[in-house]
């Protein structure tokens, strides 16, 4: 049997690795969307005081799990069988870091659901007005994030990062008020730190769509200079504080 | 100008290969040592009440985030030139997520820091004693956690994931002391909060320790796995809670 001359066969595995990456381009758009509903379900389980939801939360976080595996698993495939150089190869190997980032931020609506259960065993603390916030921004962050990733957005990378300071206004504000809540009557104290902590991990959340900001302005900023030398300047975008 | 002769081209690429793999382990086991100090640091800063101690890991996260760009690039570098297959492919795949979570790690620290520096303005609450250990179990897990990576060794990383119920232990009960000292008395209630939150970020630490071994029992498993496909079972130690 003898080999398809050089130029096919170089035509149709480029093909195929354009296939492949499309694919995983759609997996990471899909983990990115199953997560945002996650963070949204687990804050409206909280509001609305609903165990169903919450629970509902705590077990779609497999099918993430499972989803940051196939990534994984994708992103080899792509370095094994195509052994993509310059811009696909850093794609893949950002790919491979994101997808660590968003099953965190499954693990982190995970807690939120968890503490919602508890709350919702108690009497109501407070109507909530800035965590509901939060969390849009943060859903926003999040699906914002992954397109920009995905389409080589930097000016969409750019707008992001400029969000993360909302939510961290946010988060030092809803702090400020519950700590005023336990200093008034101790009463309030367990559920003021379950309230806390979910607020802590919307920031959490906000924080690490703000890494992928970063690691997409790094990545097609390294490209653009790359092929444009004049082009210069922008600072190290990747240094973090 | 004529190239080497295949043979002895292969020979020298592997050698070079091998030497840039020795030093990415090199890399990331300095950036391990320097996680473990900052943790070291950061919470003998908080018991000592010392402030200077407490800066210096606030300024010296620069040198860890420079170290994770540059395992990035030597990671990039391997798979750019060599193209590894196999077992090599998943080890420099795995490295890019375990220098991702070092990096958090170094972030962890410096939380810890700057709280250890707005609580040396305050009156002591209590004697630490169990925060203090927290942070020795921490230093280990980072410690092993790298080693077992990068010696490839199954039975640490497997002693690091029972580790990690200890620290969790300890912070519930951190969070629960806490807790009764807030109730008693409002006027502690600040410093409470900022000593659950050094317990949460301890937790975090040795959380991250465990997915890198984690990560170290599912690379060289299935590593195994595919060598002696007699030996099986084990289960999905992927899953992640």
């Amino acid at each position: 049997m003898r080999a398809p001359a050089p130029s096919m066969r170089i035509g149709s595995m480029e093909r195929h690795f354009h296939e492949q990456l499309q694919e995983l381009k759609a997996t990471l758009t899909e983990m990115a969307s199953m997560v945002e509903e996650a963070i949204s379900k687990a804050v409206d389980s909280l509001i609305e005081r609903n165990k169903a939801l919450a629970q509902e939360v705590i077990a779609g976080d497999e099918a993430i799990n499972n989803l940051e595996i196939a990534v994984d698993e994708q992103c080899l495939k792509l370095l094994a069988l195509h052994q993509p150089m310059a811009g696909d190869l850093r794609f893949i190997t950002s790919a491979i870091k994101i997808n660590n980032d968003l099953e965190r931020m499954g693990d982190h609506a995970v807690n939120i659901a968890e503490r919602a259960l508890l709350l919702s065993e108690q009497e109501q603390l407070k109507p909530l007005i800035d965590i509901p916030r939060m969390a849009v921004l943060a859903q926003e962050m999040v699906r914002e994030s992954i397109e920009s990733f995905v389409v080589g957005d930097v000016q969409k990378a750019r707008d992001i990062c400029v969000r993360d300071d909302e939510v961290d206004n946010l988060d030092d504000q809803v702090f400020r008020e519950l700590l005023t809540y336990m200093v008034e009557d101790p009463r309030t104290i367990s559920r003021a730190l379950h309230l806390i902590i979910i607020s802590k991990n919307l920031e959490r959340i906000a924080d690490l769509s703000t890494n992928i900001a970063e690691e997409v302005i790094f990545i097609y900023q390294a490209h653009t200079i790359k092929h444009h030398i004049e082009e210069k300047g922008g600072g190290d975008v990747r240094s973090r504080s």
